[in-house]
């Protein structure tokens, strides 16, 4: 980040016709978005594009979810058909949807659109042996710088992580411990709604795996208290053991973003746990990132605590498709805007504070 | 609210392409806003007009705060030249925004656009008397009752409260405890910053002016526990006593939208103050109130839990002006767009859960 830009930024914020500090949160948004452009005021961050990654995952065969796996290829018909509520979000605030396939098993015959980035039909089951091979991720990472690449060359101003891929919160979890060292049972959630049941299952599919693959941390297993990191020594190779084709690919699309200077807007615990491999990878790139929201996965809560970010929006959700990360756009472009466009005392003859 | 309409809207959001309750808090307002309209789906909360009302306060003499009080009316300017930050805002969020002079002490030469709907040049001290006669009181709801009608009948489908006065948030701690009953302690803050010393004084001013009134309730200093609420008897006097033109205004503003059927998002702790009285006159009017955020202000806390309303926004903010009510806009559209707009797994042919 410029750190004169950012400078100038905060200055700015302290003679702007408002009591010092009083937009909070957006306030410092505004310092960090002017610090990644080099410049204040910052460009608004519009026109706005959601990327939605969609996969599939080879541990949906241990019976971490109750939805069959070809809801994955089903939503990507619904995204490109526009049916889906992060379409509508979108819609609302302004934003384009790009879908991309990036891991996905079986598709039905879907409307126009899609980008066909395909990787593979799917992990393997992380349980079994690495989700991926080391090419494999690499090649899902250069599919998201790409995107990225590709959607600022058309001009966007700010990008959106989106995802798709029924049994993915379960490769959420395991990234999240492997990158910050906490207990399975501190980072694996009840995802899109699984009983109590289903979820001791899932955490404890997710603590096998992370054994299986030699990334138990140290941390306790009470709250989200985190520890070594074993996952981080190697990031892609973490990745590529119990990630998923989609994580990879937003991982790429936060390098991307940060390689362009163009503020990411992340999700939920997917992206959050995207980004972890992305900060393992090049720690800078955070300079990017925006916390577009705070899901009620736990994980992601683990994985916002690591990241050092500050959720903007907070209202129980747990969708994904990038939904939260697009309700928040409207709060991070309303930072620029008050940057560029607020009167200061001087400039509106206004008195200041005794 | 329409209880079928509420109920056609909850059936609708567990067919939609998603996992029932997965946009948490918004299905919750979805619903809420189906009952107020009385038909499922509710038109969409667009266009939105922000209502900015300004009035002086007689307690300034007080020295409750560091802010000369000169500084409403130069404020009042600056929002008719589109200067301030709830301009910027709301033309990120394509919301109007109309100024209410309905209590300004002194206004220097102001640009276009003023609504003069001045009642009288700032409240008097409420330390020493009531700071309006009822009939003042009445008249400021009045207005807000007005300008709810004529925003509405220019075709808006959404309004927002906003604010401007110098030494408002004395007026809104008093009105807080007086209709929840808590002490002066726990519901009077910092306002645009005060330092330890002006708040100490700010709080016993507080207390003196509720003491003055015979508004002191019985809660206990600690927290926000709020127990018998002595203003909440008589609410126009108890407003009079101790609020300003500008929270009489709103309370009217809220009570208008109520009466229209339109959705009124709600700022902060004076917008919050001013809904406790438009509640204690017609409970039913909350039924088109929505909390837009929750300030840093302590009283702002503890009037949303009286009036069982849950904050979009939380980004420590504590500028008024109507800026966390237009932040939250987008939020209250989106609830509504997805209910309007999302495919059901029937229309969609997405498998359901197993």
């Amino acid at each position: 980040a410029d750190a004169e830009a950012a400078a100038q930024a905060r200055d700015r914020q302290a003679r702007m016709t408002k009591p010092a500090g009083s937009l909070g949160v957006l306030e410092d948004l505004s310092v960090r978005l002017a610090g990644l452009a080099g410049v204040c005021p910052p460009p608004l961050p519009e026109p706005a594009a959601v990327a939605v990654f969609a996969g599939d995952h080879g541990v949906h065969a241990q019976g971490v979810t109750p939805w069959p796996q070809e809801v994955t290829g089903q939503m990507v018909a619904n995204f490109l058909a526009g049916g889906a509520v992060v379409n509508a979000f979108a819609t609302q605030v302004g934003a384009s949807v790009t879908v991309v396939d990036v891991g996905v098993g079986t598709l039905p015959p879907a409307g126009d659109g899609l980008l066909d980035r395909n990787i593979r039909r799917g992990t393997r089951d992380m349980t079994v042996e690495p989700a991926m091979t080391r090419d494999e991720a690499v090649a899902a990472i250069e599919v998201g710088i790409a995107v990225a690449r590709d959607l600022v060359a058309a001009g966007n101003r700010a990008l959106l992580t989106g995802d798709m891929g029924i049994a993915n919160t379960t490769a959420s979890a395991a990234l999240v411990a492997a990158f910050t060292g906490a207990d399975a049972g501190a980072v694996t959630g009840a995802g899109t709604g699984v009983d109590a049941e289903t979820l001791r299952h899932k955490t404890d599919i997710v603590r096998r795996a992370l054994a299986r693959h030699g990334l138990v941390g140290d941390a306790p297993a009470a709250g989200s208290a985190t520890g070594t990191a074993p996952g981080a020594a190697d990031p892609i190779e973490t990745l590529a053991a119990v990630g998923g084709l989609e994580h990879a690919a937003i991982a790429g699309f936060v390098l991307g973003a940060a390689a362009e200077r163009v503020p990411v807007i992340l999700d939920g615990v997917i992206a959050g746990s995207s980004a972890l491999v992305a900060a393992a990878l090049a720690p800078a790139c955070l300079d990017a990132a925006v916390a577009g929201h705070r899901s009620t996965e736990p994980g992601h809560g683990v994985a916002l605590a690591h990241l050092g970010l500050t959720p903007l929006v907070d209202l129980s959700l747990r969708l994904g498709e990038g939904t939260g990360a697009v309700l928040a756009l409207p709060l991070v472009q309303a930072s620029v805007r008050a940057l560029r466009d607020v009167a200061t005392f001087d400039s509106a003859g206004v008195t200041e504070k005794q």
